[in-house]
């Protein structure tokens, strides 16, 4: 759990750097308040004045499309000023530190800051030293927590299922270094998950003392036996390589959904993934483009949740 | 050809991929709300809100200050909002492909894209599989197709001349590799232009059966004799040693538009060039600067014109 | 002096790109019109409308996140578009000379250039070279000029002491490479500063001829002594080296501003420094965040002054 003090005294949400610790009714209100920023798929995006004249920077130290866009789209639709910093091409060249580029912005009249970094520990130390007006949103922390993404995912279940409590939901892949399967697990168990498994070869599978009540499971196909949902995880190259899994084409013989692999899962489970995907490593393409997937629907509610969350911590 | 169909159903605009095929009344349409868009240089720029609440995604694989901030001004000032992707920067360090990254864009609420890859083919490919009410806008492609340069440049011709038809209009050096080339001949030869020449050294002249109609000249100052319009070309060096051309010297001292040259051309002949010149390598500086030149109109009217299609596309 | 005429013929400013030889009542005016865009730290930001329909281009060929993101910031914030060019990233890569890139955005409407680039001439350069509407300002120019960071040094020591006439303000460090000294002394002087002292080491003094007026000192402690101002430089390594510096220890060993050097500057005397700061190098932590650091205020009053700045060459 985080150190940081993430509510201000009255109960309203300041930071979010982690779901850990998050009351459930703060998680309910803010995907409530996500369906009012939701749209279809082909409509045209919601938008609104709730942060209009306050500026958003948008600093990511590692490449993100996705998470970056989405972030900056979801501040600018509700009237944020929105500065994108590439800290890698800039302030970093001169040796500043991320606590000086972070003051310096903050002087330039800042409101939140949305921080991704190589190193975890950024967004919590920059949450630490802020003044108490500003915001800190993390953008996703090494293999620790990316809190938005576990919203979305809660999000994306609930409109499809109605509910999460009496779900079974596997986490497959790669959970050992997956910052979604920590802050989606965390979502899930604030909502009342009953049934959470963890899905992955022993070299992936997280240490004994982590996520605490989930079941484990050493085989893709028992692992998602009548689940509701089945979320896949991205695996990296060098994580093959760790777990001593000889390639993508082994990985993807024993741990990629298939259609076939599917079937052992209730049909009409949910097929969910983080994105990017590896499609023919830890997915097949018929089931990522096929009908039981939300993956569409899970990266148009991280701009829901996003409007949400911003909404929350600077919108008053 | 592009076999992507680019009109819809009741004859509207939905992408733009190519001029090849494009009926010349909805080219004159386009042209006309241009006039609308187009401003006097000095002036301040034209404004509105038609795109007001849409979102533009510009995603460029190749670097273009020119193509890539018209898109970016002519979208932001009739009211969309614009997400620029710098597409080598992000999503393809982790191998996800093109399609992926669209798909993503357009589930954020992303109503049009304007693309630009080094493999010509993406656009077509993004359009044949973007959702009904998305638009795709090639931003140039490959050596093929740059349908907004065309249009901009019989734009421009139009502006100082008033017609098209009755017009000599020569296109000068490597017309072989050249998007700019094709798209404009297309341009021209939508509005009825008569007689186009192609104006080249024998390596860079394109393959016979392309740009049926127009007569082919291997010498400069013939085949710009008498004409109303010298549309000058971009060389890169790579292009130079495939055509055994020495160097750049060289091909000024054969290829390169002086003042003493152009005096071929009718002596109200305008001089066009697409940018970036080579200055003293296809066009002498004088010339690039003088009198008759129309090189900033084609640049200001660029604007006008993207500002045109993304109406027509997304303005309803 | 820089040869550009800087003001109209109405005494209006046209660009800004250094303060030699500006009227102290315009510098005045500037510094009274940052103060009705100024804001406490911890507001929200001011916004208005004056730029409401131009654009501006930022064009930064170094990187920088304080001086770039403050122009956009302020831009943005009076109603201006703005579009961001990385020089190095796009038209330099095709080789296009700045003059051409500039002439494209000009022809797209842009209506003012914010310039940094290496080579400390550009921007005069393109100055002499836009249309009479178009203004150009600069974002720092080598080691010669930084306009916009004097006048937010003058407006934040009028902001704490009232008044420059009677005070005395010490430059320390690398005087010689520091656009910033020249700016700031040039800003300090033109209201009337009495006694700005010079305090570096020789290899890091000016040239005679420079700064007159100003006083020279060879050692910290001495060219501190009574100061009501201590305005810290940042040092580079290279400068070390022809400097005949050990390292950035021995630096910090004899020109470091640690707390107890600082006790020989008045008690009141303000803390100054423009970023990005070494901190251990050429300023202690202690001091750098300390009661007498007026740090912070010089980037939040940065964006007030470029507000102006803008507002002043555009906002008619």
């Amino acid at each position: 759990m985080s150190a940081i003090p993430q509510l201000r005294n009255d109960g309203s949400l300041r930071h979010l750097l982690t779901l850990e610790g998050l009351p459930r009714a703060l998680i309910e209100r803010l995907l409530e308040r996500a369906v009012h920023w939701s749209r279809p798929l082909g409509a045209t995006a919601a938008r609104g004045t709730a942060l209009a004249g306050r500026t958003v920077a948008v600093m990511f130290a590692e490449p993100s499309t996705r998470t970056r866009v989405s972030f900056e789209l979801a501040a600018r639709r509700i009237g944020a000023e929105v500065a994108v910093i590439e800290v890698q091409l800039s302030s970093r060249l001169k040796g500043e530190s991320v606590l000086d580029t972070v003051a310096t912005l903050e002087s330039m009249h800042v409101d939140a800051f949305v921080l991704r970094d190589a190193d975890a520990t950024v967004p919590d130390l920059v949450a630490t030293h802020v003044a108490p007006h500003v915001s800190v949103l993390s953008g996703g922390a090494g293999s620790v927590t990316h809190p938005t993404q576990g919203l979305l995912d809660a999000f994306t279940v609930l409109q499809r299922k109605g509910r999460i409590e009496d779900l079974s939901i596997a986490i497959v892949g790669d959970v050992r270094h997956s910052r979604v399967a920590r802050s989606s697990w965390q979502a899930f168990a604030a909502l009342g998950a009953g049934d959470v498994r963890l899905v992955a070869p022993a070299g992936l599978m997280p240490d004994a003392g982590e996520f605490p009540g989930c079941s484990r499971h050493h085989a893709l196909e028992s692992g998602i036996a009548d689940c509701d949902v089945v979320m896949m995880l991205r695996i990296q190259k060098e994580r093959m390589v760790e777990a001593a899994i000889p390639g993508a084409e082994d990985y993807f013989a024993h741990w990629g959904l298939t259609r076939e692999r599917l079937r052992k899962a209730r049909p009409d489970a949910l097929v969910m993934h983080p994105g990017p995907m590896n499609r023919g490593v830890e997915i097949a393409s018929e089931v990522a483009d096929g009908p039981q997937s939300v993956i569409r629907d899970q990266v148009r509610n991280g701009v829901a949740v996003r409007m949400a969350v911003l909404e929350a911590v600077l919108g008053s």
